[in-house]
């Protein structure tokens, strides 16, 4: 199970009901955020999903709506008991800005692993069991895109298993990547397995303007989950001077990178109903949903 | 009018239905906010009295709970136009702690003035038209309980003015505290105005152990605003421990000193429902209230 969860909708400032733009990934019980801004906390709380588990917390970028929640978020993975090292993913700076930050969140029981990635390349991190990839984002700072992929074996294939000399007892370890020794010869999970599946594919991106290399790092997606500051037409010229990315855009990146169904989220505090404009994005890429505060997907794989 | 707003009244982490422990006080326009944890401006906004008066943050001491929500809300000042300088007042160290968080909140269109205080001494400053008092508090680190009085003029006394050989068209200007020359003679405010007037006084304390002093600085306030992380009686060795108090250990330091109304505040995220436990301090001091978040009292002088 794949679960995907929209923590917050918000950009620039938290509302009264709307949390700051922040994504929730759980795979195989681990947990993975990306951002952690003012009250992204409180928002985990209300979703119920426990804090113990998340190990990964990535950034897109250091503005104060994507980052100023982490000081509390660290003291309250430190009160849930969590001793497993937590690692911190962002744009080159990271170790410097969350320091500062720890000035109010000094002692906690567990280790920090900074992964500073530079915003100039594309980046592939293999994570617990699915693949980080990165790349820029166009912003007014260093920002990241980002996008996560299970990875999945191949199909057990038992005409494959029965010409083999194995009984069927060991068959269970090759299923499980493992190498088993029988009668002197030792026999590989690739003699039973087919081709490695196709698994979930995410990508992530606020805040940006559209770009061509985001549109490669989340080409195919299952879900793409993409800013959408701006809705109304009479804002494209503040989108394009703030960085930021109109409902439209988003759509149109979504149309390119072929991605399954695409979800809008970031939106400027002056966007009260972001469904009402939603149809200016279908118009342009049918499967978009407006997201809101703690939306959730669990995708299961279908063969 | 002073008017006083419990904006959060919660310990430790902010909860779905309990924001993080905050006062805002509004005099004649001006606002004052003593704390400003994660989401104090979500708060803020429900209440809807407007962020650009804000002219003055106290801070009690610098853990998370009480300063996570400082970046975020300097920003939203920003936004909201405010070009005034703004004057923010806490421990030694003030200036160190919040240089730290303003790495993620660096740009700002108004100029900020630090007044760090000495937490061994009792210190008064003088802020628009009240008092500000301060003590050191008994917490883990250096840590400030505050008192606010509202100076008030005495009464206008007619049958001085009439004495006085001057026409009555002068005698507002008097009032107002302004000397008059009249023909060749200087007429004083003092010559009409009575002696100046008990004005309101206020006292707000987290997070602390009962002390001597608090019970000093608060001494006839009009409301006592005190932390109660705890109420049940188990909790007593946690609450020296940790150095924080109990239910009854404020109502203690109300009936002390001979405040006329207590509101507890800086409840425990344990203490799902503190008006449960309100009997454990009416008992000691009868006219106790449990804050909740937003409560809110207006003051006028009734003579």
């Amino acid at each position: 199970m794949f679960d995907i969860c929209l923590i917050g909708t918000g950009g620039m400032m938290p509302l009264p009901n709307r949390w700051l733009s922040s994504m929730l990934v759980r795979f195989n019980g681990k947990m993975l955020l990306i951002d952690c801004g003012e009250g992204t906390q409180i928002s985990l709380k209300q979703l119920g999903w426990g804090f113990k588990n998340i190990d990964t917390i990535c950034f897109t970028h250091y503005h104060a709506d994507h980052i100023s929640g982490l000081p509390g978020m660290l003291l309250t993975l430190g009160n849930s008991e969590r001793t497993e090292p937590l690692t911190l993913i962002g744009p080159t700076g990271l170790e410097r800005v969350v320091s500062a930050l720890r000035t109010i969140a000094t002692e906690l029981p567990f280790e920090i692993i900074y992964k500073e990635i530079n915003t100039d390349e594309v980046c592939t991190l293999q994570l617990n069991e699915y693949i980080l990839k990165t790349c820029g984002a166009k912003h007014g700072v260093p920002c990241l895109a980002y996008s996560i992929e299970t990875e999945r074996l191949g199909k057990f294939d038992i005409e494959k298993a029965l010409k083999l000399d194995l009984p069927k007892k060991y068959w269970n370890l090759l299923q499980n990547e493992q190498e088993v020794l029988y009668q002197d010869k030792t026999y590989m999970p690739s003699m039973v397995m087919g081709e490695s599946r196709k698994g979930f594919k995410l990508g992530y991106c606020t805040d940006s303007r559209p770009t061509e290399n985001i549109v490669l790092l989340v080409k195919n997606a299952d879900l793409f989950v993409c800013e959408g500051m701006y809705a109304e037409k009479d804002k494209a010229n503040k989108a394009i001077e703030r960085k930021h990315m109109m409902f439209y855009e988003a759509a149109q990146m979504a149309k390119e990178a072929q991605v399954k169904e695409l979800w809008l989220t970031h939106y400027s505090p002056s966007l009260t109903n972001p469904k009402d404009y939603l149809y200016v994005a279908k118009e342009i890429f049918n499967n978009t949903k407006a997201g809101y505060d703690r939306i959730v997907r669990s995708m299961v794989y279908e063969d």
